[in-house]
């Protein structure tokens, strides 16, 4: 199975790309963080974290989506943009039917370090040595989307909503990747 | 000048175009609310929303996007989803780079009633008095998106955001949704 975590985030969002490899293993596929500048019109933040969302989609054509959920209670100042790229992330992968999974902080950071309170820095030494990566992933919101994909791998029954993709083998994979990349010219100049 | 005023909601959420007639007079185009069921996952509702944002941007092609100010305060319960769903018209705006513009909830009573704390109510019948119509709009979200979109016209001055068209004829209007309807077949099943 492959899971593809997002941190949302409108400034920075992590993404985060993991196979399961059998008996709590898991091996890392792909790791980035997508980066908007606060200068520019949300709206334009807004179609650029998408854009960049369905290509990570489309690139790794995961079985799963897993985000983290957004409570309104958190941070006032940023919880509009996170709460929006969340809801971007739902549809991007909703529109390929891909089941999302919505896993809150402490899940995520429960199931990686054994501790629903650890802090930014045990997440990361944790999901380095969970996927064997000499260094640790930076920046926080890089291991953090890798967090949230080891998490689902684990504790799976969290949260699962629609989308009726079932696991695919890695041939599926391929080729669903490259009919995706086909896909991707006409939509994306879609309406300009 | 064509307005598509948007009053986000993931249970109920207004859309209204208006044009300009000159001289602080507008016409109805277009109105309705697009519903989704509560009983949904939220990744499929917010994709179903996308999809009739979509085809309401594509069918009337408008100038300008005037999206109600979501603010973290709001009510807790249904502020994730109204956000959400704000993001989501956002970037189906910036898609087709139309301008958007963010007004709050009092700045478009006082344009409409005169007043920032006009009720529900006084704003439905005012909405009705300016376009001439027979009957109140309803429900509450359909004229709430109407009166977004004549605040607008009224206020132009309220937040412009990205994007770079300018004010269509209604000649290029009409090859723009033509246009764009044809773009839609492909992009509508992107990645399916």
């Amino acid at each position: 199975m492959r899971v593809l975590g997002i941190d949302p985030g409108l400034t920075r969002c992590g993404v985060g790309v993991v196979d399961s490899a059998g008996s709590r293993k898991a091996v890392l596929v792909d790791v980035g963080v997508i980066r908007t500048e606060p200068t520019v019109t949300v709206d334009l933040r807004l179609a650029e974290v998408a854009d960049s969302i369905d290509r990570w989609m489309d690139a790794h054509v995961p079985d799963v989506v897993a985000i983290e959920r957004v409570f309104a209670q958190h941070n006032v100042g940023t919880v509009m943009g996170t709460a929006q790229v969340a809801g971007l992330a739902m549809v991007a992968a909703a529109r390929r039917k891909v089941p999302v999974a919505l896993h809150t902080p402490s899940e995520v950071k429960a199931a990686v370090t054994g501790s629903g309170r650890a802090g930014k820095e045990q997440v990361q030494r944790m999901v380095a040595r969970l996927l064997g990566l000499a260094d640790l992933p930076r920046p926080a919101d890089a291991a953090d989307a890798l967090a949230l994909a080891i998490c689902h791998l684990w504790r799976p029954a969290g949260a699962l909503q629609g989308g009726d993709r079932h696991e695919l083998t890695p041939a599926q994979r391929a080729w669903a990747a490259a009919e995706q990349a086909a896909r991707r010219t006409p939509s994306g100049v879609q309406g300009r």
